[in-house]
């Protein structure tokens, strides 16, 4: 029996290729948006989409493969997935949950930490021979004893509160219903919340149901001392009002690894002195990368094997 | 009466220097080890020190003041003054403990993350353009999960493992003694400490039974994909074993707030990209540094009282 044909759409690592060619014969395009190469013969015999990337899979993509029955997405968030189309077609749509909740919750402690004591700066202090010519580092701000807050308490939020208890802070949280926590402070409104904390968290997954859900008022009511730190998706704040307030100083400071752009982000940011920025690396460990992919390949393996995905999305 | 004089040895910010002037009659000399210009009489009159440097008060400098009675350190280590010496004369010596611990073990998470997830050098990435030219940073190492050992279980150490607690990590320390703590592992030798573990802290006190305490084997058994992460003093790891493990790549990482000859730092730290350095900022806050300053004024003002010092040393 020949192997299913696969696309395996945006760019994949070696260590991921070579297991799904052993069981799929595979139609690999790493770059997203060129899939004018293909045959419409190709197109018709491809039956699943190994999809990896921050570009589009919408409805328009999905319908060149008259055939296709599941998309295994590569990561947890799939708000570039048409998933409401696929579901019309009967395509399966499965992600990748739980395998990058503790590299995301690790970074947005170390981006807390690294923003609120000047890491990075400090470390060019003394690469450039500035603590032997100047002395002491600018002094930054302390973390312990203060309050912060989480925007949406799914997995990765629940992660960064529990990361940020033995910091002796006081955890405030926004969900539409409250939750079973351990005291944390329920706000049923972002800027009420961001009001009441001195360091406010964005964890709420994409899509359009949270789109700019971080808006201008909580922006400002997060406050000039304070600081803001993004690991969720570009999409959720407001960046206009995120980039008028760090340059007017109305935010204290960001810590931002997404961008409504990526990777092409806003110019303005990079002239900002109050924001540590990073290259949407939250779940970029090897260790996480191999589980994404081997739980990706799970899920297909069970469709082709006419089994329930493992992590359905629909 | 005329108010005490005392001498500000070292460096001291505005807002300590404005309420000892309220109380003392101040001889403020900034730059360590320059008191030539003193007079004997101001050196006769002088009963007290407020000290914070990083270079010595030693038995010569201490004898050029006959009167003196008390020492005030600002900071926990007080490595740079000779207590025993000070003790033979009677002298008073004070630091500042508790008050910046809780900061120090805020920045060794922060350095632990920031080394193992690239923070520094992802931040590079995003501003120099490489994201948008060359796509994702190179990959990470992943924390939560992970073994860690901590070199010294005093109220540092302490704080650092409470912090580790909810990144899943399995807990290793090496004390003279087992202590009580929740289920982490005794080492009573830190090469079987550092062969045990994957993240290696060093948060022992400086001075002279510490010197060189993490030696060369410690170093290399922590191992090629280890990291070592240094909060204490310079003095405490053997540095000249550390640089050549750290170029041979027989250890994988280090983040390093201290230095031996700091803040002229040995130039073959610059020279790797495995090192994230730091310039002694592990207490570097606003609010700490407040806190440390009013405490070091707590002890002159029990000292000038006849009272017990607050946080006495000898």
């Amino acid at each position: 029996m020949s192997k299913p044909q696969i696309l395996v759409f945006g760019e994949c690592d070696d260590w991921d290729l070579q297991p799904l060619g052993e069981l799929y014969e595979l139609h690999y395009v790493p770059a997203d948006n060129s899939l004018g190469h293909l045959s419409s013969e190709t197109k018709e015999a491809i039956v699943g989409i190994a999809f990896r990337g921050h570009s589009q899979l919408n409805a328009a993509i999905m319908d060149e493969f008259p055939n296709l029955g599941v998309v295994a997405n590569y990561g947890v968030g799939y708000d570039t997935i048409d998933v409401a189309h696929a579901s019309s077609r009967g395509i399966k749509v499965s992600n990748t949950p739980d395998v990058l909740t503790e590299d995301v919750a690790d970074l947005a402690i170390g981006l807390m930490i690294a923003q609120s004591r000047g890491i990075v700066g400090a470390s060019a202090w003394v690469r450039s021979g500035e603590w032997q010519q100047h002395g002491e580092y600018r002094l930054g701000t302390k973390i312990s004893g203060k309050k912060a807050g989480i925007v949406g308490l799914g997995r990765i939020g629940r992660a960064i509160g529990e990361r940020l208890v033995p910091f002796g802070m006081d955890i405030h949280y926004y969900s539409r219903e409250e939750k079973d926590t351990p005291n944390w402070t329920h706000h049923g409104d972002i800027t009420e919340l961001a009001a009441a904390v001195d360091i406010l968290f964005v964890s709420v997954s994409g899509g359009p149901t949270t789109k700019g859900i971080v808006g201008k008022e909580a922006i400002e009511a997060v406050g000039p001392n304070g600081l803001l730190v993004n690991i969720s998706r570009g999409t959720t704040i407001d960046e206009g009002a995120l980039l008028d307030a760090l340059e007017s100083g109305a935010l204290g400071a960001a810590a931002l690894d997404v961008f409504l752009s990526e990777p092409n982000l806003d110019k303005r940011f990079l002239a900002l002195d109050n924001a540590l920025l990073q290259p949407h690396q939250s779940s970029g460990t090897v260790d996480t990368r191999k589980a994404i992919g081997a739980l990706q390949r799970a899920n297909l393996a069970a469709y082709f094997a006419g089994e329930p995905l493992v992590t359905p999305v629909n």
